[in-house]
């Protein structure tokens, strides 16, 4: 059992909790939860953590699935406390490999008749960002499509309110939004920007077979390159005195009518 | 100028803003930012606290409300980093008269033609609540009622996550939220509760003129007993594995349909 917090393997989760830099770097992240570690991709995982509590009230699921994977470590509670991001921990911790699936995977999927993508344009709350995954796997859409000022995927915020979508929505991370968005033009998909200035109605179009959904920055919206590849500015309307909706919010409505 | 954090104002400042106890106690809540300042109605403002840079890079709107209102405090850089709970602070702290509307204010809204009550039982995160106030003004939904188990509004995450709408959308928390859900029923409210088993599709309804949307608890959903009054439960329907949707995404998705 490791009861030391300064043992190398748990100085390792700790950084791969806190430093984007570390989980870049190393091409790890962390998940916690039995929910989450049964619905990991075995071959993704890297280490498990476990109480000893854990052990003795696991599900038979997690239970086959640990014992399968055949190695994992115990860890004292105080050592667990360490490796935690919740407030009440359940007592078990992977280390996954991360890495966004290459753009082209995602481009495959507009030779299919029905596509959904989801565009983000910097988009910076983890808390946004998770749940936009985890509504576009509710709604339909295959795939997410984020620029290098997009939140980071592996931020343990970010996992959590995906909800597991994080293991069975399409993610990549590309350098260049307009790049990627010029080539899903050339491939026949139809390019719908949320934006302030849009004059269709969101509930007023038909939306195409193959549909690809543009969602800016929280405060700046998208950026005018992006919104000039769009080939409808959607309009969603809003009374009182609200500038803007919340961009989660937004892209919920927008995939939800689009579906 | 206030240039000591133990002064007896700034104190309390810190109180309101860390402790819901003390925001209730004293029937008092703070707000942060040059935009929510022009936004306060100034009959609710008790005190405000600026910076001398605010002093001199305030906009004209914000000049006249500040002297109109007379009497303000100029505290130290060194202070308002002990009042402040944002990461990239304006300048201007002000303490309001909190108070939810009497219920009997949501009530009267019934007597119109056209009216649109969100109801929300238990809900804990204080972004949920406060991205639901946003979307509620934008969807033109004119009341929010809460019971005594949802999150405190003026919490400052919730208060910043509506954006303004806390002054504009009414807002009543409740002792008994069957009671009141009974009460908006007497008065010929149609109530729609979201909910897991919902037998009818959220876009297949005609929602009635007079409508109350029921939003559960994040984890566990509307209580059997709020979900008994309810004339309709409405199901949002869900792609892949998903069991469910952010709680604020469910109430923006509905809250737009039934506009």
């Amino acid at each position: 059992m490791i009861q030391s917090t300064s043992n190398e393997k748990i100085k390792q989760v700790r950084q791969l909790l806190s430093s984007a830099k570390a989980r870049r770097e190393q091409g790890l992240f962390v998940i916690e939860g039995e929910k989450l570690f049964c619905e990991a991709p075995s071959s993704a995982i890297e280490a498990v953590y476990i109480t000893e509590d854990f052990q003795g009230k696991a599900s038979p699921e997690a239970r086959e699935k640990l014992s399968l994977f055949g190695r994992f470590d115990t860890v004292s509670d105080h050592v667990f406390q360490k490796i935690t991001d919740t407030v009440t921990p359940q007592g078990i911790v992977c280390v996954l490999k991360s890495g966004s699936a290459p753009f082209e995977e995602a481009l495959k999927k507009t030779a299919e008749n029905h596509c959904r993508f989801l565009i983000l344009e910097g988009i910076q709350d983890p808390g946004n960002l998770g749940t936009m995954l985890r509504t576009a796997e509710a709604a339909g859409y295959q795939w997410v499509i984020a620029d290098g000022k997009t939140a980071d995927l592996y931020n343990p915020k970010v996992i959590r309110s995906t909800m597991g979508a994080i293991f069975r929505v399409g993610f990549s991370s590309v350098g260049s939004l307009s790049a990627a968005v010029e080539r899903l033009k050339e491939r026949g998909v139809c390019l719908y920007a949320a934006h302030l200035k849009g004059k269709e109605n969101y509930d007023a179009i038909r939306y195409a077979d193959k549909t690809a959904l543009l969602i800016g920055n929280e405060s700046r919206g998208l950026s005018d390159e992006i919104s000039s590849f769009a080939d409808v500015l959607v309009k969603i309307p809003m009374q009182g005195k609200t500038e803007s909706l919340n961009a989660a919010v937004a892209a919920a409505i927008l995939m939800y009518q689009s579906r």
